[in-house]
Parts: C-alpha cells; structure tokens; sequence
C-alpha cells in the first residue's frame, strides 16, 4: 500500500528523511574534519529513528533534555548519555535506575552542595555516579565561571568520592543564538571553548582528573574554531534546522526538515487572508524570528510540495486551532482555495515539534515513508 | 497510600479541584442566571474528569476544538458536541464515524462550497450532518458578517438539502481578550449577541430553520448584557483561568486552579537569581501578559503551597528545559535554595496545559488526588 501526505489528517509534523540524512552527514563530518567526537542532542528530535541518523558515524554517545529522553533512549539500546540539566537529589533515583541498566548517565552539577549530595547517595548505594561540571561561559543560565572559587569548591565536593566520579566539564555557550554574524559566532565559539579548557585545566592543576571537555550548540559546532583541549562538541537544532537558524548561518531554508502540513479551512476577501488549520498549538507561539531580516510570523507559507509561493507568506497570526496568513493579491488568494494543503516552515522546531507525538516522514516531496515515535514531556515513557 | 506532591516528579501540571469545582459552578449559575444554556468549550482542558465539573447542572452538551477531543469524549459517553472550527471535506470521514456512533457532532462552516460539499457528502450516504454558520461578529478570523450576502449563499446551499441539517448559527467575540475594561467587555458581548442573532433573523426571513443562536467567549459570557434571541452560551478558559483572564476581569489571580510544579535546580549570586526546571515547554513561550499592568514574564512564581512569596517573582527567561527567575534581593534568594519546589502560575493556561498529558490533582494544598488524562494533538485517540 503506497502512501501518501494527501491521507494524513492536519495538522501533523512532516520530516523529511533526505534532508534529515543530509543534515545529520555534514555535521557529523564537519566535527570529524575538526578533530572531535560529537555527541547529537536529542532535545529537539526526541525520536529513536532521528538518532540513528544522528549516530551515524560517530562514537554513539547522545545528549539528552530530560529524564524521560533519557529512560526512552535506554529502552532503545542506547547506553552513554549525558543528561544536560543541572541535576538535583530528587531525581537521582531515576539517574541510578539507568547506571543499574548498564547505561552511562552522566549528571551535570554547579554546585558543591548537590555534587556532594549525589557522592552520599552513590555511596550509599554502592553505585558511582558519572558527573561533569557545568562551566558558564557567558550565557548566565547555569554553570560556574571557570576562573571562579566556586569551580573548585565543586570539584572537591567530589574529590575521593566513592559515590560519584568527577569525568569533565562541559559548557554551552547558548548567546551565540544572539549573535548575528558568522565572526561573532566565532568569537563565541572561542569563549565556550576557551572558558571549558581553562576550568579543566584548574581542576588538573589541583590534582583532580578531569578527563572530557564538552562544548557546543549548533552556531559554535559550524563556525567556532578548532581549540586545543575540546574533546567533544554537543548540538542538536542542525538535524532539522529552521527559520532562526537559518538566519544565523547554521543552515539554508532549503535545509528545514521539519515543517507543520495545514489545510486552508477559511478564504476571505476584504482583505485578502486564508485561515489554516496550524494555529497556537501546531506551530507554537515562538517568535524567535521577530526583529530579524526574515519576521517569518509564526512560520512561512509553502505550497504542499514545499516549493515557495510567487509572494513571501507568513502565518501572521495565532488562535489556538487556526492560523491567518494575509494574501498580497487575489490572484495568490485564488490559488489556495478551501481545502488546499500548505506546509508551514517553523520559527523554532525544538518548539514546534514538541506538539507533536509523532513524524510522518516523507521522500521524495509527498511520499510517505513511515511515522516515527517522539518522547515528549517528563513522565516516564510508555513500554 | 497517601500521596503529595512532593513525591510527582517535576515540571508536572498541577489542578486544584476546589478551585476547579468553584469556577465551573460560577460560571454555570451566572449562565443559567441569564436564562442560557451553557456548552463548554473542551479546548482549555482536554478531559472529561474536568469536564464532568464543568457540565454539572448544565444540559450536556460541549464544545471542542479538535476532531481528536471529539473521538476522546465521545469514548467517554459525551453524544452532543460542536466542533468550533471551520469543516473541509477532507475532515467529513471522521464527522461520519462519531454520527454513526449516535453522536451528535455538529460542524460549522462559512463557505457555500462547503455547506454544499457536506450536503452531498451526507446525502451519498444516507446521513444527515447538522451544520451550524459561522458568523464573524467583528474577530476577523472565521465566518460571515451577519449583514452579508455570503451569510444567505451558505444559507441557500443548505436549503432542502437531504445530507446536511442547518440547526443554527454561531459566533466567538475573540475580540473581548483585547478589551481593557468591563464595560468594554460588555460592548463587545452586545456586538457578539447582537449580530449572531441578526444572522439567524434574516435566515428565518428567508424561510430557513435557525433553531439554535451559539455565542460566546469567558470574558462575554461573564459580562456580557442578556440578548433576547441567543440560546446558548459557549466559553472554556473559565474553568482554570490565567494571568492574562484575570487582568481583564475573568477572574482573580486567587482562582487560577491550574500550575505548573517546578524545581530549583540552580542558584546563583551576583546577580541574584534562581533557575527552575520549568522552560519554554514546561510553560510555553506565551506573552501574553506583555504590556498588561502585570507582566508575568513567563509565569509567576509562587511557594510550592502556593502562598506568594513576600516580594513579586517571575520567570524573567526560557529557555527549552531552563527558567531564570531574578530575586530581588539575597534574602529572598536565601529562601529558595537547590531543591525548593515552587508552582508557576501560567500567564495562558490553553497554551500551557497543552505541554503536558495529565493533570495532578489536588486539594487542600498538596495532598494528591489523582491523576487526570489530556487528549492533546490532533491523532485519533488511544483506546
């Protein structure tokens, strides 16, 4: 039985398989070419079946947003993850059912009182927690300076622990979203880099091991320089990419692999607008694209073939189950009648893809391959 | 087994059932006070636990926003239901399916073409689809303009037909979110009213059966002016409320009776702030407070017993997994070390409900009642 979009109901999540492979190759080859190991963050594609593709001639190492990736990868095969959210004593009980499954779940800490706490309760247990110290480098979210007092108070609160072994430092310099040039990415890239050396270098000069140095978001992956002391580069958004990225420089629109199909529900004249079925829930209400070159509004306006319309649309604005998209002209209006299918490109996928529970994967523009599963929200997984 | 909320893991969604039973019978007397039936609106709450609040002393009709809601409650027993968003011809199958299960499952339209489509469909099959007209009452989203002749062409391409039923009209003032004032509401509510019941009056005079006039919004249900001619009163957001409902009159902050449960996973110095594990999906990325005389940030912060903490918190910043809230001062920050639980209130509870799949419900504080499925996306539901 051949399919098709045409049979999917909307609005669904389409990816497309070719440009998720294209995607998931040029990175994983453009980190090898730079002498490093990359580790895919599965917080945006939270799906078993993209991670193969992201795995794909690397070590097999991921990184994850939440403790439900975490125990869905593991029920996958999955057996080294690095679960990137500062991590507190009330969820060690479910980190040490992953370490008790033969899974290396390493925790990140930036303080000494947890990192303390999880060496007693590895202790206690018998159990040795695999732990990196989380570096600020300049985004102020989490993390300790790397030339601060703090660093090293963290790192004696595991210093001879039974319960926890010091592995790394790891860092993400997350400001580069902020950055509006391939050289002012660079530059960030050079202080993620930099910033995560140097804590690892103080933590060595203080007789600590400190094997791994992990870095990355996409922007610094593509455009930071080589450093000397990396051993590892973290990122995720580039399986897929979308309209912010785009403007980045971390990926051509051609390169989106995730886009939302919607059905034009509403046609109205005076002024020209269609409303489609993608509204608040099937696109988010993300903005990230407001004030830059290209204000997408809530996601660009394609035809079902994913080719451009004659006219730049956008979903301007937002319901909760329709979205209107103003029409330049009537003769554009003419051409999306009442039933027409769309595909709208996303400001933000890790946002837009977390409304759905699964992908309808394609090839070759509208031939449905298969539907993969996505592990959404922060229970425990099914099965 | 006693249980609490310390032990949910966390972000979780929490419900206080108090509130939930409080807001649900106000607003079920303050309708049938005007002498209306009342058809809850299903999009905001997704459940029939809630909705068996919500239908307490009504008649038992809903309203939903998904064909996914439809199946779900019409597998829970629920047998009239208006699917408040326009139909395409693509959609009919699954209208068929619930009308074949004894469900009455009226459709909305603006569109000759698809009032004429339906009709067809229907009489291909021997059924009979009730079909409401949607009336644009001054939104500018969905509908025809009660003045209009569009209004009469969807009107006459039901006349007579053997697959299609036209059992009324139909109209939501979205509008009213952007009044500043009571009285401002209550104009709008007059406009709602007023114009879905000129609509049914001129497809009367045309000798049309209008039975049913269907308005309404949280905000005109509450303060909108009692109009001859309507019949029924439709609003959803009521049974939670939010941030935002409660800046324009819908309710006090003191009824929100949905949270967000969330954690202190970071805490820093210089400047003073805290960081939860409630982000951009735990809470959406809605502003909807943005330039109101409060602006929430993403959410504002509360003790886990949902006392307010003795300065105003917000969560200032998002991002995926990650919230910074900036304290005031270091005394306060002294109160929320690593490990505290802290309840965010959502600035719009319809976008924040959405991240989650269930409801932990309380009462008296934090003793857990239950948990309470979501029927989220737009799949056909499990089970």
């Amino acid at each position: 039985m051949s399919m098709h979009l045409r049979d999917v109901a909307t609005p669904a999540l389409v990816l497309d398989r070719d440009l998720l492979a294209r995607n998931t190759a040029r990175m994983t080859d453009h980190v090898a070419a730079r002498g490093l190991r990359l580790r895919p963050h599965m917080k945006t594609a939270k799906s078993i079946d993209v991670a193969r593709y992201a795995l794909a001639g690397n070590f097999g190492g991921i990184t994850v947003s939440t403790l439900t990736e975490a125990e869905y990868f593991a029920g996958h095969g999955i057996t080294d993850m690095l679960y990137a959210v500062s991590i507190v004593p009330d969820k060690l009980d479910r980190v040490a059912a992953l370490l008790r499954r033969g899974v290396t779940a390493t925790v990140i800490v930036d303080s000494p009182g947890v990192a303390a706490a999880i060496a007693a309760y590895g202790a206690a247990r018998g159990m040795i927690f695999p732990v990196m110290i989380e570096i600020d480098v300049g985004e102020a979210r989490g993390g300790v300076h790397p030339e601060s007092k703090a660093l090293m108070d963290v790192g004696e609160a595991l210093r001879g622990a039974d319960g926890a072994r010091l592995c790394g430092v790891m860092a993400h310099a997350g400001q580069s979203y902020a950055a509006r040039s391939i050289a002012g990415v660079a530059a960030i890239g050079a202080d993620e880099a930099r910033g995560a050396v140097l804590a690892a270098h103080r933590l060595r000069g203080a007789g600590l091991e400190c094997p791994e140095v992990s870095v990355g978001s996409t922007p610094t992956a593509l455009h930071g320089p080589v450093c000397d002391g990396v051993t590892e580069i973290r990122c995720g958004v580039y399986m897929f990419g979308d309209l912010f990225q785009a403007q980045i420089a971390s990926c051509a629109i051609e390169d989106l692999a995730v886009s939302v199909l919607a059905t034009v529900i509403g046609h109205r004249r005076d002024p020209n607008r269609i409303v489609i079925d993608a509204g608040a829930l099937a696109l988010s209400k993300d903005r990230s694209t407001a004030g830059m070159p290209l204000d997408a509004g809530f996601g660009l306006v394609l035809h079902e073939t994913g080719e451009a319309p004659r006219a730049l649309l956008r979903v301007d604005r937002v319901f909760q189950e329709h979205g209107v998209v103003e029409m330049p002209d009537p003769d554009l209006l003419a051409a999306f009648p009442i039933g027409t299918r769309v595909r709208v490109l996303p400001n933000h996928v890790c946002m837009t893809a977390a409304m759905y529970d699964r992908y309808h994967v394609v090839a070759g523009g509208d031939v449905l391959l298969d539907t993969w599963d996505r592990c959404n929200g922060w229970g425990t997984p099914a099965g």
